[in-house]
């Protein structure tokens, strides 16, 4: 399982107020804590309506975490200039979060893809809007596969995301993630599927129950990446749980050792 | 779901105590706990090497459990005499834990689920041992629902006991389980699945993760009865989650109740 800390990322307060006092110790806590808590990526989202300042912000986002932690970083933007801005700062591996189908994005992130050397989340939206079915959900993962694949990429480098959408707001819709998942992983072996887990208890109470949920189900049907925070309560447990579980860590070696560990 | 307290349990210290001191008070406080906590109805186990002290136990938890709290009983025991012990103090509903096909077991018990009217937990066990495969489950599992309809029982008054057993003595045993649960769902849709999910993380270390994980995994399966700890910490919430993500919720209202009432 690949966990992505999600923290750093501009639509916190805190985030964003450190960003904007150019405050390092604050944002490099905030990479150490996700790195000591089992995080392997860190996401780094600067985002800000105006496009210079979002570029400009990711870029001294990527350099403060990089200086702080040994871990790759996810670049999280649909701008296209942020995303150049982030990769260009990038030291060891980094993942772009995301390209898509739709149509403008696609036709300005794909150069970007061409020329930085990344991991990359197919995002499966379209110019349709976003999935409802598991079949909507196939079609634009093919496609974007296909697009990657021919940008040089392997398919280990190929992040689908099948979009964690708000279960509150979509009844039944929880029950169709987990199926495309399901069907994601049964079409592509090699590929890995993620997820920005806690979208999907939006508008919810007590929303960390169905995070947890989430990403119990999600585990067992075939996610292998997940953005999230590792330090909420008891996220880091349920994960190890539920690779035992699925039948991903058969003798529960990775589970005990991340007991020891403190992660779980 | 159908949740039942798995605390009074004689098998732990604090409650073998009880009963050793017939301290009516001390289980009073746990039926009420777990009662407070969301439980639908209360394991009682009595359990005793000696089969009169055993029944004795039972027909004494019974009556303090049901002076207790307003709730229905399940009387745990394979022993005959203990059941019929239990199951005579009863005063509204009760299910028995449980009978299965061990050919002994199945002999002793049936005469007394013909005597009282109670729900039955059907444990896919048989003289071969214990199940391994799907199969396995689904073909004890239908025997005991043709004997248990044969016994004049609804199908909505047995609960089919899958077994959850220990994953960490059984690698891969945990998908089994969970396809055992599915396909027990698809084939009977109106009896209840059920499990003792605590079972599943004997061995292991931070035992609530796997607990956890296990119980939201078994609900999207088709779990509708679980024998587990509601005071847990994150229990009844990943339970409510796990069925909000399920279907099972349409509109989350049975979620946004519980938390309201302090259950999650």
């Amino acid at each position: 399982m690949i966990i992505v800390g999600e923290k750093i990322n501009a639509t916190r307060k805190s985030i964003a107020q450190a960003l904007d006092q150019r405050d390092e110790a604050a944002i490099a806590a905030v990479a150490r804590q996700q790195a000591d808590a089992g995080a392997d990526c860190l996401d780094v989202n600067g985002g800000n309506p105006d496009r210079e300042i979002e570029a400009d912000n990711i870029a001294w986002l990527v350099d403060v975490v990089q200086k702080a932690v040994e871990l790759p970083v996810m670049i999280d933007t649909a701008c296209p200039e942020a995303a150049a801005a982030g990769l260009s700062r990038v030291k060891k591996r980094a993942i772009l979060n995301s390209v898509s189908l739709e149509s403008e994005r696609l036709k300005a992130l794909m150069p970007i893809i061409s020329e930085f050397d990344c991991d990359v989340v197919a995002l499966t939206m379209s110019d349709e809007g976003p999935p409802e079915s598991v079949s909507d959900r196939l079609k634009a993962a093919g496609e974007l596969i296909e697009l990657l694949l021919g940008a040089d990429r392997d398919l280990d480098q190929i992040y689908v995301d099948p979009c964690f959408f708000p279960v509150a707001s979509q009844p039944g819709s929880g029950r169709i993630l987990m199926e495309s998942i399901a069907a994601l992983r049964e079409e592509w072996s090699e590929v890995h599927i993620i997820g920005g887990a806690s979208n999907i208890s939006y508008g919810l109470p007590a929303r960390q129950n169905v995070n947890l949920a989430a990403v119990s189900q999600a585990i067992y049907h075939g996610l292998d990446a997940a953005i999230i925070d590792p330090t909420a309560q008891g996220m880091m447990g349920i994960i190890h749980a539920s690779e035992v579980l699925s039948g991903q860590d058969e003798f529960c070696l990775d589970y005990v050792n991340a007991q020891r560990t403190g992660y779980v």
